[in-house]
């Protein structure tokens, strides 16, 4: 039995050494819970296309680099093939810095981050605790809110997503929130992005009031078309991410960011599976991703 | 309509400008098919975990480095908390490091790729066709063989498996094979990697005369828990991967590597949901990947 | 006896196997003339402060990453000292991305470069001839010539230095020009930069025709405080870099770029012994450097 | 006037605000000193060749990576020439995997390093105090000597240098040692490993007790052709760099480690000008060099 639910967080529900937060429930039932919405077997990436050297990226995070390590050119200078030719690469990228997922371990607040575990335990080696490998397979169901038309015409770069507008279109979509499942939010900020009408400094997203009650609701997770799900530069001085501080920290909630929901968006579902497989980096503070919808 | 199947291979099957191959025949209808073997909801990784500076790798690969670029030893020398703390990192990996995805672009023979796509479209920006970001989202119905006791019982570092062996161990699944479904073979090489009976330089795998065989039961991806899927060295002198220019190059078919099929072994199933989503590195020749199999 | 002057270019002056050009003329006798310079016995460094993320660099170049992999914070965060504590770092830097030396292999024209090696030697192993692992040490006499008033007053981003102003400059000096001198040109393009009155668009610099006078002259490097020595972009249509071509690769002389020459300006010295030192790695097509003045 | 010589170390000497420690000690009058001891014009370096992939390089530290952003072949695949064709590289080096400069930020003991500057300045970003960007234009004459066939001759793979040997050898040189002379040992280690005699995991060296003498000698650097210049692994249990220790954070002398010295061994010479140029990475905390010997 779970313990009786506290307010104030999520700490110690899953047991005090629990790494892995509100990833707990997604038991066995979400995951067949996803699977029981698909209806057409169309499946759709939501990852932002990654081009060496752009973005959208936040400030103070480099581009990745793609270096190529062999390619036909080496075989047209007259490199031999030896049966066959081939190419090799690798990148070098920010976790952070395109669509991702953040780990338990990416934050904390008065040197605690979730479950209570030491800030001091994520060092030059990685994160001892609450590393991105904690995370291993998520398959849920992924409901999806759309504020894209709102913040365009709001005018407003910093346009923000409070509780009554998010429970509000949470419930237009007359789906039965399930613990488990996942909220992702489109904002519309990448739309605008792309369009050059926005800018990586300002965004819009999640108002601070949204994470009681996201919490409340049950969902495991949150991705948004942003920088950060929630709205930025934070609108409370002195509290630089106040919505990653209450829904990571306190409640073991991971957030999805930089997603790219134009595409699923103009599928009109407002649930589908959803499916997200971080790289398995032990002490990773978090992992390039690129979530599947299967409808 | 298709055009009648090419013994030689699937040039043009798919259009002339195609750059996802074998991809194409994951229709709808595959989506669902894969999503009508789940049962219990059970989710799991098939990606080995990835810890810097260490394997499995093939030689002549550097091992990920994993870079930290703030984290909570930067707060207890004294950095201060903007109402959060926070940890960042970059990865640097070989594409082809870990588990990962052959792009269409990683291989080529006599100067041309998959479809006929000239190798001298592998350059040092990347490759212009057939890179990694033409996969999207791969969802699939998985059929799962396993050689592993065989290859222990063999005493051979590079036990092959043939494709009498190959088409017996699928018939006996009793599994319908569909065009689009994905091949995952155990050859026990992980395992035995991992308890130091094995090394990188020898592997069990599948035989060249699979090839055909795997082709024509309609298979879109082959994935191993070995170096290449094909068992290596090759055993054809002047042809150092004769699989992967006949599966890659020839049919459009995708090859999976270093996948740890342990967890799923251990499950007694041979078909279920596989889910694989490989960053969408625009050029890229390869992608780390997590794969998941949802059973 | 060195064969008789070619107009058209140095190849197989040093014999046709040559790697390395115009070093050829730093003789003993030139590494005992820059030490006669010396006076005062001032040493001064002619480099630019390298911080991560920062250029100034040529557009297509990726800024420094510095990645710390032990540091104080970790101790601070519990890691026990072993009777010392240490900090630990890694560098990723493009080798022209701030001031370095061109390796010959840097440049050819028609698949030639430096004394006729084919450019098919420089692929993505390096270069397997002309690498910058040639270089070795460099020491020889350096004569400064000054247009950085000049160009301030031109009110030209690319105000072009020709051979005849470059000519009467070195003559201002009173110097002797010998083989195997190294010509320092400060544009003053770099100390416009750093005031925030220049890009790395458009920069002053030697006009095509200094070349052959350069070559005539003797000098075995040139340096600037510029982007590429000579002015750009270039003033040539379809020809991107007409000093490279004749420089590097018709006459073997090396490039030295982005140096930052205001403190040696201030001293009023117009010759003085001039140390390079670029990173022996083998293949390379450049290195960083932090070239010696000592005065 | 400098204070009086605390025999426990040098804080202070140089003002309390010092990051540059024992180079202060090389005045103008030390740099011509070095430009008088050249002879014959011979310029070396005493670098080990830099090959990606390759070390000696101390476990721990991944060896240099070195990737071709565009070469030769890819002109060969068809890009065209604009009047020239060029390459491009990048290399990823561990500052202290090769030929290098520890800063004065490398070490510290009880939260202290030179100067009494905090360890805690030291973090993800890089040093604030004490990075390798003090060290600037290193000119001074080397004092060199040479151990090699003591080490060889001993069996000994952590053959010893103590104080007497090291006093003995240098008074043999006959060299009236002056302040900010370079001290240059030829352990023999690098020749040993060259020929596969010697393993990274132990080398000969200085012993602890040499300290002192080498500060009231008023050498301002120590390098060697090993792995920390000191004798390693520490012969002190919870020691584990005992020479660094008091060298670099007491006393603020600089080590030079995994130098080539052969060739210069070679020549017979007992003092020559040294000079070294470390990259000007604002807060590193060690540089690849190419020191350059002038005779």
């Amino acid at each position: 039995m779970e313990k009786e639910s506290d307010p104030s967080n999520n700490w110690g529900r899953w047991g005090d050494d629990d790494e892995r937060g509100a990833l707990n429930l997604i038991t066995a039932d979400a995951v067949l819970r996803a699977v029981s919405t698909v209806r057409t077997g169309t499946a759709l990436t939501l990852a932002v296309p990654l081009r060496a050297g752009e973005g959208p990226i936040f400030e103070g995070r480099a581009p990745l680099q793609h270096f190529m390590t062999r390619h036909g050119g080496d075989y047209a200078a007259g490199l031999k093939e030896k049966g066959f030719g081939f190419a090799d690469d690798y990148v070098l990228v920010a976790t952070h810095g395109t669509t991702h997922i953040d780990a338990l371990a990416h934050v904390w607040r008065e040197g605690a981050m979730w479950n209570g575990h030491s800030s001091n335990l994520v060092t030059s080696i990685g994160a001892r605790k609450c590393g991105i490998e904690n995370v291993g397979a998520i398959v849920t169901r992924a409901v999806l809110v759309d504020f894209a038309d709102q913040y365009e015409a709001s005018g407003d770069p910093r346009h923000a997503i409070d509780v009554d507008d998010l429970s509000a279109a949470v419930a237009a979509t007359g789906i039965d929130v399930m613990p488990g499942d996942a909220l992702l939010v489109r904002t519309g900020w990448v739309r605008a992005w792309r369009s050059q009408r926005a800018q990586v400094t300002a965004w819009p997203g999640l108002a601070p009031n949204c994470a009681e009650w996201i919490n409340e609701a049950g969902f495991a997770l949150v991705g948004a078309d942003n920088i950060a799900v929630e709205l930025g530069p934070s609108p409370r001085e002195n509290d630089a991410a106040p919505l990653h501080a209450r829904l990571v920290r306190d409640f073991g909630i991971y957030l999805v960011e930089l997603l790219d929901l134009e595409a699923i968006a103009a599928q009109g579902r407002s649930s589908f599976l959803l499916s997200i497989a971080p790289m398995p980096l032990v002490g990773g503070v978090g992992s390039p991703v690129n979530p599947i919808a299967v409808l």
